[in-house]
């Protein structure tokens, strides 16, 4: 794990909701460093998510400040005033604006957010942040996630060392409950604000934009990169935005794959790439079609190579034209469909083999343009439904 | 149960897939009577979709051929040839043209369907049709269904007397497997082939499109209305039209609620009204989004009132505007959410006691306009991720 120069993290226990573990995370963000974010689409967004997109147009952060176990979501006005009431006290505690602040939360929708507790927690908290604190973090933000989700590279650029470091929790890409997106991201790469934004979008557009699990978007999703511009004193070699881009989307892409493994009640990781279409707008319905159907997620949790609902998924996915007798269906390297009829020696037998394995490539090509995307989901297990049921009873 | 004058039915075991149980039906329908259909929007429909939408523009059709068990879809041209080859073998029984006869099919995808086996049981099928075929049928057309679905009733206009009488199977709403759904009705009133089509139109609107278990368009859904006009031999009354679409469309609304409530692994019957919409096509999908959340569903499977599931799901629909803070939802009588806020005295209890009901009714008002829509959907139980991994392995 490499630490962030201009970054420091602090973990606590404030017994928000959890007892016995971490769930309050407070980030510490040097001055100078530019920090963008990115939220839910979700017009019923989160008391922080309000909070946070009107405090990032007054300045750039000093601090974010993470709670687990309490979305303060569906919480009217009363939950902005929590929102706000804490990133008052963290800019006290921090010597700076409350604009400064930004807070994001995770955890159950409804409830009131217990700011004491939060406030009680917050001055050891800050006082006890450190460069090395990304491992407890990735602990403290967790809800239903079963392991922490911490990613780390160098890259370098004319010869010059950059890292980048992130964490993030989900358990389901997006979910209203219980399991948020968050994550966050620093690097010690100098970028401007409008260059940390850019390559913030870039970024989440082919990592987190990209996986599904329920397609449940989360009131609370939120990602942040910060960019502290502490590795180099020099002038900005040509090529760093490229290369820090890069490393931020692979930094990403391995978080949101995290993810998905870990995903509620997840067996299998699967892979959906759609070629030969129109448009990747075309690509990605027809991939989100597939990875929402329960039919195909419940066959892909029985191992089952029951490929007719794949079919039957691509026949109903909202693309303006659908060639059927161009559609081509490959279940790992196995032809199961082949030009809208069922592929010339195909066996189940085959089938079968290539839907056991826990990583499942499924390959749609719809002959028809030259466009193509890909996106990760997982299955759809008795355990989900299990998860999910029981949660709150 | 009202026997339809002009309307014979045959069931028989054809051994397609089933042991020891009809899986074949025949409708006999007699000259002069209009019928009119409708079929799914998958693009991948299945040969007897493909088959039964031309013969549709030949002519009358005398013959209705059903069986259960095999979808013959993803069957490619061979599925064709199949189809087209029962069609024929029927006319050639029933002395009338291939194009006067319509093929269903319901059960699993991409396995040829045995024509021989259809084509030894047809004889007998069509020497012994009968008037009050109706259950019999209602029986051998079911797949996962676990009751048979039949519905009957009469009406009259001016003195006269009606019957309209149907079936359906479904199991999942429209499910790409096992489950499709097909409905066949049929009504003594004199209705030409125009107001056929009209009538049923509208009665699947509010009925067989306002139903949803998963969310899965099949390959082979099929709604097909016969009116047979033996009921009366007189001058057509005023009115008639109406009234018989009134009948009509309560016969398919029973029918689709029973699909509903024997859906796949289903506990709980749910209805969702969105009211306040700006268009009835936005409270669709405000109520489309509810239906096929996964969290919500699971919610409604534990009877827990996780109403920010709810919320949430409000929150994503695809609809162009949304005032959060005009939101209201309530859960049965229990009002939940109000003005975008947790509604004043909502306790937890209150909201559990509306959850645990078999039939729960979720209503959303957007407080913005004066359209309205409502929509039957079932809960996501362990039941059913079972049901639909543990078939064919």
């Amino acid at each position: 794990m490499n630490i962030i120069e201009g970054v420091r993290l602090g973990s606590a226990a404030a017994g928000i909701r959890y007892h016995n573990r971490d769930d309050l995370v407070v980030f510490e963000i040097a001055p100078g460093s530019a920090t963008a974010a990115m939220f839910t689409r979700n017009r019923f967004c989160a008391a922080p998510v309000t909070v946070a997109r009107r405090h990032l147009t007054v300045g750039q952060p000093r601090y974010l400040v993470i709670n687990a176990g309490n979305a303060n979501a569906g919480t009217g006005s009363a939950g902005i005033a929590v929102a706000e009431a804490t990133c008052r006290e963290v800019a006290t505690l921090g010597h700076c604006l409350p604009g400064e602040v930004l807070p994001f939360s995770t955890g159950v929708i409804g409830v009131p957010l217990p700011l004491a507790r939060l406030t009680a927690a917050l001055p050891s908290l800050l006082r006890e942040v450190r460069a090395d604190g990304w491992e407890r973090a990735a602990r403290a933000i967790m809800t239903t996630d079963t392991v922490p989700k911490l990613v780390s590279a160098t890259f370098e650029v004319e010869g010059a060392r950059y890292r980048v470091t992130g964490i993030a929790k989900g358990a389901g890409m997006i979910r209203p409950d219980m399991a948020t997106l968050l994550a966050f991201l620093a690097t010690d790469a100098p970028l401007d604000g409008d260059e940390t934004r850019h390559c913030l979008a870039a970024a989440v557009d082919q990592s987190f934009h990209r996986i599904t699990v329920d397609g449940d978007t989360s009131t609370n999703d939120s990602v942040v990169l910060i960019a502290t511009g502490r590795a180099v004193r020099r002038a900005t070699p040509a090529g760093l935005l490229a290369a820090t881009q890069s490393a931020v989307t692979a930094a990403c892409m391995e978080l949101a794959r995290a993810i998905v493994r870990d995903a509620e009640g997840a067996n299998k990781f699967i892979t959906i790439e759609v070629s030969g279409g129109a448009s990747e707008a075309d690509c990605l319905a027809v991939a989100y079609t597939i990875a929402h159907s329960p039919l195909v997620k419940t066959a892909l949790f029985a191992s089952d190579p029951n490929w007719g609902r794949i079919i039957a998924a691509v026949g109903r996915a909202p693309i303006a034209e659908l060639a059927v007798d161009r559609v081509t269906l490959r279940i790992g390297d196995v032809e199961v469909f082949r030009h809208g009829e069922p592929a010339p020696g195909y066996t189940e037998a085959a089938g079968a083999a290539a839907m056991k394995e826990r990583d499942v490539l499924l390959r749609i090509d719809l002959g028809t343009g030259s466009a193509a995307a890909r996106i990760w989901t997982s299955d759809l297990s008795e355990a989900y439904v299990r998860i999910n049921a029981e949660y709150r009873t």
